[in-house]
């Protein structure tokens, strides 16, 4: 028979530190303690097993489970001597959940549960203190009736400052026993009339109602919440540990308290925490007291306090971790109530981690492990001033898409931002959802804001990028961006309005608020030096054992040479990615790009057909030679404009790509640097549909003949757009569609990257381009964009290229490229997986539409988490495990990366390692983040090189 | 060493009938008549694989092959007893193309190569006939350098006109030697003076030339086209056969002929041809002399007849088949030049294949595997008066999405069809594209033509389902459906003008042409009885064989009665696709549609709170109930006018479906029926989203003020499609995701389908509903999906259904959805493969965009084939055999069938036979086509049950 109840007390427990699945944190802590000899008030723990099963029976628990916790209850009662509603010498116990991660918006806890009107009377005669045995009961019917049988707290306090008034008592303290009697037979008949029933007297009663409390607390919204945002998942259950009670409520002897082993905001090596004496541990959070720096301890209870060090330092060692403790001083003798390893900071985490191998508690290897990969992300990104903070309200609430503070002016459109910011003012840009175009303002502003979108959408991506702190998708702004205006919870604010925001929480506040920038940032940019900061220190210290961990390489995703800076400093030996169409959105060369597209079709298919026609009069030696003449003069009349604009443009676009691509060369000094050939359907450098559609329309009804000038030109353009226009773009004519229906285009872009590999190695850095042709499908689309590349290659860097490196392959992001990869892989140098498109593809997901419901199924727990910011391993992972074994079958020496979004996800990254691939690549700010999940992915799975 | 060369001649030859892949179809019928005894010239076949090296090498052979063409001509010498080139009694030979399948645009027939001005004398001392020797030889310059050296043609007739206008003949026959001695000098000078060089004289050199031009022709522009027309994959190459010439030019005692053993037009058995006494072969086609039928040879060579008679007769029974075949009668022998299996018309292959087992030739499986399953297309629609047909020009061309011909009146909308059709008008419905809205129009209209989208656009989709002949794709129809007027080669049309289209050329013709209707479609339709179409009963017979052998079993999609009812009478049995919005489209529920729509978002969310507060007030049990009855009013105010609005809407909708689906079941005689709940974005069932910004800002510019209530009514719904727009609703909000988010719409459509179940059972039908969940990609979906039909079921039909036995299965058409199919299996008591999402998914092509390059990338031999035509087994596929195995592992009993538009395709039906697939399921019309190709599937790779 399955065991569902795990005594601990009397130096034994059944449990240890390891049964956190079915104990709970708290419950194994407690077990774990109990069996190192440390004193702790026996208990027992009824364990997450029984709360899902709870869950499953709709509200109830077997009978054998009632029968176990009744013996082992029992057993409590005979090791305490004492009896649960004893008239004469009643036992007490507290009431508390406790789920492997500690989780807010459960039940926390119920204290001296088994108080009742008769056994109240026995507390009071054992402790010779009748004021304090009924404020304990008091205080419990307080707690039961607020958390077990959901009555406002505010009922109770009514009642209890209504007794107050009338003793004329200013605190709480200057209560006699008798005012507690009232307030108990007050408290009494709240509970009767909001329940309808009596307050339970039966203790075994109060106990049942208390342990479903916690169980139903499992499903409170908040805990549903919680577990959502932290991929907790839903059926992992809580445990509810009952522990005789402890009493730190007893006098001057008596006190109770929390505390950390280290400083958990710092990091810095304290002893830290708070206490009160004559208290009991609600007292210490509650703030009607305030309580005394735990250093205070020693003075007033010498001996208890040097005991809690030895035993504290004690349990840091042993868990090798920070620990978080709850103790409880009852009459000179201490108790340990809880022990856990202690939240902290990314900085504290840093920190910590490093100290302890310098204090050789832990090894390097063990310090690696020790810190979460994501909370590195505080140390890149400026921070809130904490108080300043807490004191403003939430106006709203988006998802946080790129973490940071910002603070400044609104501004609405991309063009007022760099108008403000050219006058020195700190602005954040609100948009409905940002564009390619906005790109300028995005760059100058201090964070972004937008009213849709994902996390995965346009500025989220862009504003991880660019390390720039976002919240997207904060749908209760009213972005009104023609009058300039934003409503929000009932105000509205103009641009110039204050605002700040907060990428790592998603909340949105409506003043400035004082932020004080990164210190690795600093250093990392230059403005200070490393040696100043002790911080950078062990930032770097941690990262580089990270380093001689981790199997898979780390690589970053980087457009232009001042990203690439940044990725190399911290510690991207490579690109990833390089999106050249984020160039081709720059001031000085979109009107290039423009003029490219609209005459790009003719352009190309008159080149084509020239290019035929010139192959056919070299075949025909002189035969026909006439003929063929004549179709070629009549192919220049009907195409001769259009194939030179799109000549001459692409004519002008290849020195600017040439110097971007130098300059990413350089930057990354010598490790490879991939370069994505052009990727998004050609409208999207064009105007909107709509939006001409909308002008023609007003101009027509404005009056034809005045405007007709105005109307042909948009109307020349709308047509061009129309052509274009796609159904489903994310499926349209994009990526190697284009290059391989536009050669010229490829050319150019190859031309581009191999005069610039060229140019930078003639200079003594070794140069290793690797050609990537997006959206392979079919081999055959690989191998002529393939032929291209290489001949272009021949072309500019001839048989020998000295210094230049380069390879030719295909991101992986259509599901047929991965299930054909064996055939794919014959062509290909290297893999990468686009695990965007993938995901979008496998999943049948618009990561610009799938707002409308994706959040609603992980809401409804359709889906644990949003696949666009973990890679979902169970599905689309079968696509990048196919696609891997199929490759390797075929090329074992194929190089496989990953450059979608998820390449700086954690749990991501351990998918990657585990598929085998040699790197990822991600945004600059998250390549630290990476690191460390790399090396703590070979640390829970080596896997050989 | 590989051998490329294949000698024929002397009652042996090295090849036979199978070796059509090698020898192609031409090479391999000349070695089987050779190895049967028939009288065949004798020579040698150069392989398709010295094309394919031809093709490789950029224009040349190795010497190996050389040395073996040089070895057999030698052989073929000595046999002959001749020369090539001999001067006293030369050797004279044909060069023909033959791939492995007919095709035209490739070389033909290059006849009495050999000739030059030396072996010229020896034909004419040879034959006594020196007219008869120079004519062949000015014949074979002419084509030598027409054909080889790519000389116009007219510049030879411009000088035999000169010569006979000189002679005073009227016709070539008028000519006598010496002129002919003139023509031959004027045609050498013609190839000097445009080649540059002298028409060759070394035979051997000739010999060169017409196989390497035979070669090079097989990548023809037009040859090319006509694969990639008719699936030829492109790397087949065509083999060259070297023959020794016979002449049935030496007098009276001389003929050639083709001819066929049965007629190909009808099928009816008569001997069938064409003859022409001292002629050569090209003269019979020519159309300069008319020959006769070849019935008369029976009276001018009776000997020759009977002989020919005997062996046609013996090669059907030998080939089984119907034989086209080409001979020569030299000097009163025979020679067989030629056999193949005969071309023939669908009527034909029925009619053959039946008799031919009537006659004992074919046993019934061989019968059903003589008839191109696609062939039956044309039994099923009108077809155009064969006469008045050629004799039209084609105005313009575009893809021939179904077949058959219309006839009538041009309409520009589906409104105007509707009226002219009112007033007993033919009409042909002209759109650029068309639309959900139009289904009224197509249904009355004659056929269908657009200017824009592929083989499954709507208008191609839905034109197969009605059986209505489509174009679609016409790009080069100028259509302003504003100014109602079309634009096509320089002609402008307006409303009414006379218009027919061939739905299974593409074709589009000017003009009103006269028509005849199917007689296989009359006999379905009850307007012709069946014994007076014998045509009608032969395809009963042979559909009766093939379903006889067949394994899978043939469904169709089908989502009103009328349709329901072809299928069946065509021989579904069972419906794999009802498509439920196909009936909201209908002019009675869009208005309710709309409103559901309009109201669907906040309604659902109003009723979801609702049920959520309502069992938070049962479970409260009293507790708390004051708050949440407050609470609910505050949802009631908030969202009670759409809850209403929605309620309302669902409510009128249910009895509307509820009595389609009723129709459907009757129609379908309690075979099953598979009814798809919604599937398409809301939106497109709403205006478009930049037709109402166009409204709005033209109104707007109109006068703000005046135009006020229209600004305001426009605006609203604009607001609500804005709400719905999606980037890419391919990947958007829809399938089951719309169920899920708005569950009681799902409930809606499961009660109509339920409800409609028991009505029909109660009747006496039984009824098997299969309700399908659309574009499942996580088995949660399903899950919760199938919650609601289930719950629905029991709420109305009780635990024990009368009549009624249904299942809840699911569309696997996401990838993901196939990779996690044994997670789904689970859940599903079917799988449905929907290959087009599935195609789309995959393939990353979005069908309604892939237009813009697809064409491109079969042009170039990117894709063989349009995988939305013909499912891509190498890719796609692997995802239909993934979802097949991992389904069936977990569910051996799983029914898993296709309703993709893959389900109608013989290539794709042969794939869904073998992957092990229970059915099919396609439109109507393709029924009999799916019977016939599933069981050639069968015979080709039997499957056991």
């Amino acid at each position: 028979m399955a065991q569902y109840v795990y005594f601990f007390g009397g130096g034994k427990a059944y449990g240890n530190k390891d049964m956190k699945d079915t104990l709970g944190g708290k419950g194994a802590g407690l077990a774990e303690m109990t069996n190192a000899g440390l004193p702790v008030p026996p208990g027992f723990t009824i364990s997450t097993a029984a709360c899902n099963l709870y869950q499953q029976r709709g509200g109830s628990l077997t009978p054998e489970i009632e029968t176990e916790s009744e013996k082992a209850l029992g057993r409590l009662e005979s090791l305490m001597a004492k009896k649960l509603g004893d008239a004469a010498d009643p036992l007490l116990v507290s009431v508390r959940s406790g789920a492997k991660f500690s989780m807010p918006g459960m039940m926390d806890t119920i204290l001296n549960l088994g108080l009742n009107d008769r056994s109240v009377a026995g507390l009071k005669s054992k402790t010779s203190n009748g004021r304090f045995a009924k404020d304990s009961y008091r205080r419990f019917i307080q707690m039961y009736g607020n958390v077990v049988l959901g009555i406002d707290k505010e009922r109770f306090d009514h009642e209890l400052n209504a007794v107050k008034k009338k003793v004329r008592a200013k605190a709480d303290l200057d209560l006699d026993e008798k005012a507690f009697d009232e307030v108990i037979q007050r408290y009494k008949g709240v509970v009767q009339k909001e329940t309808g029933k009596p307050f339970p007297q039966e203790p075994r009663e109060q106990l049942r109602g208390a342990r479903d409390a916690v169980f139903r607390s499992w499903m409170n919204p908040r805990a549903v919440t919680y577990r959502k945002l932290n991929d907790i998942p839903h059926d992992l259950g809580t445990a509810v540990n009952v522990q005789s009670m402890v009493f730190g409520n007893m006098g001057e002897t008596s006190a109770t308290g929390v505390g950390f082993t280290r400083n958990p905001s710092t990091g810095e090596k304290e002893f830290y925490g708070e206490f009160l004496q004559n208290a009991q541990g609600e007292d210490v959070v509650a703030g009607i007291r305030t309580p005394h720096p735990i250093a205070d301890l020693e003075k007033v209870m010498p001996k208890a306090y040097k005991q809690l060090r030895d035993i504290t330092t004690r349990l840091e060692r042993h868990y090798k971790d920070v620990q978080d403790f709850e103790f409880t001083i009852q009459d000179n003798t201490l108790y340990m109530l809880q022990t856990r390893n202690g939240k902290r900071t990314g900085v504290a985490a840093v920190h910590i981690a490093v100290d302890m191998v310098d204090e050789g508690i832990l090894t390097p290897q063990e310090a690696v492990g020790k810190v979460e990969p994501q909370s590195l992300d505080q140390l890149l990104h400026p921070i809130f001033d904490l108080k300043a903070r807490a004191k403003a309200a939430i106006a709203a609430k988006g998802l946080p898409a790129s973490p940071g503070a910002a603070t400044g002016a609104v501004v609405f459109t991309a063009d007022d931002a760099v108008a403000q910011a050219a006058k020195g003012k700190r602005v954040v840009l609100v948009r409905m959802e940002t564009v390619p175009d906005d790109i300028h303002g995005m760059s100058v502003a201090q964070g972004i804001l937008t009213a849709t979108g994902g996390m995965t959408s346009h500025a989220a991506v862009v504003g991880r990028q660019m390390g720039k702190p976002s919240v997207v998708g904060a749908g209760s702004l009213h972005i009104d961006a023609k009058s300039k205006t934003l409503k929000v919870g009932g105000r509205t604010l103009e641009e110039g309005a204050p605002i700040s925001i907060d990428g790592s929480t998603g909340e949105v506040i409506l003043q400035e608020l004082p932020t004080s920038p990164s210190e690795v940032l600093q250093v990392v940019s230059g403005t200070l030096k490393a040696e100043k900061s002790p911080l950078f220190g062990k930032f770097e210290k941690l990262l580089g054992w990270a380093d001689e961990i981790r199997r898979l390489g780390i690589r970053a995703n980087a457009d232009i040479p001042r990203d690439a800076k940044v990725a190399f400093a911290f510690g991207a030996r490579g690109i990833g990615l390089c999106r050249t169409e984020h160039m081709f959105f720059a001031e000085d060369r979109l009107p290039h790009v423009v003029k490219m597209i609209m005459s790009a079709a003719r352009g190309q298919k008159g080149l084509d057909l020239t290019q035929r026609l010139k192959e056919r009069l070299d075949e025909a030696k002189g035969t026909q030679g006439g003929e063929i003449r004549k179709e070629m003069a009549r192919v220049q009349k009907e195409y001769g404009r259009y194939m030179k604009d799109y000549r001459d443009a692409l004519k002008k676009l290849l020195p600017m790509q040439r110097a971007d691509f130098a300059g990413l060369f350089k930057e990354m000094h010598g490790t490879p640097v991939t370069i994505r050939t052009l990727d998004p359907p050609l409208h999207e450098f064009l105007p909107k549909r709509e939006d001409l559609m909308v002008q023609v329309a007003t101009l027509r009804a404005q009056g034809e003949k005045r405007n007709r000038a105005r109307i042909a030109k948009l109307s020349e353009t709308l047509r061009a757009v129309e052509e274009l226009h796609e159904f489903n773009p994310m499926l349209g004519h994009r990526g190697c569609r284009l290059g391989i229906t536009y050669p010229d285009l490829t050319r150019m872009q190859a031309r581009a990257i191999f005069e610039a590999a060229a140019q930078v190695a003639k200079k003594g850095t070794s140069v290793k381009p690797e050609v990537m042709i997006p959206l392979v499908g079919h081999v055959e689309e690989l191998r002529r964009q393939k032929k291209i590349v290489l001949d272009t290659a021949k072309e500019v860097l001839g048989d020998n290229p000295s210094g230049v490196e380069f390879l030719v392959g295909t991101m992986i992001e259509v599901p047929r490229g991965a299930l054909t990869a064996d055939e794919i892989a014959k062509e290909a140098d290297f893999f990468s997986f686009g695990t965007n498109d993938l995901t979008q593809m496998g999943f049948g997901l618009s990561r610009d539409d799938a707002g409308k419901f994706l959040g609603y199924y992980q809401e409804h727990g359709i889906l644990e988490k949003d696949p666009f910011v973990s890679l979902d391993a169970g599905g689309i992972g079968q696509l990048v495990d196919i696609g891997v074994k199929k490759g390797r079958a075929v090329k074992p020496s194929l190089k496989i990366g990953v450059c979608g979004e998820h390449g700086g996800d954690p749990s991501s990254i351990r998918f990657f390692h585990s598929a085998g691939l040699d790197y990822v690549s991600c945004s600059p700010y998250r390549v630290p983040i990476a690191r460390l999940a790399a090396a703590q992915a070979q640390l829970e799975k080596p896997v050989g090189d």
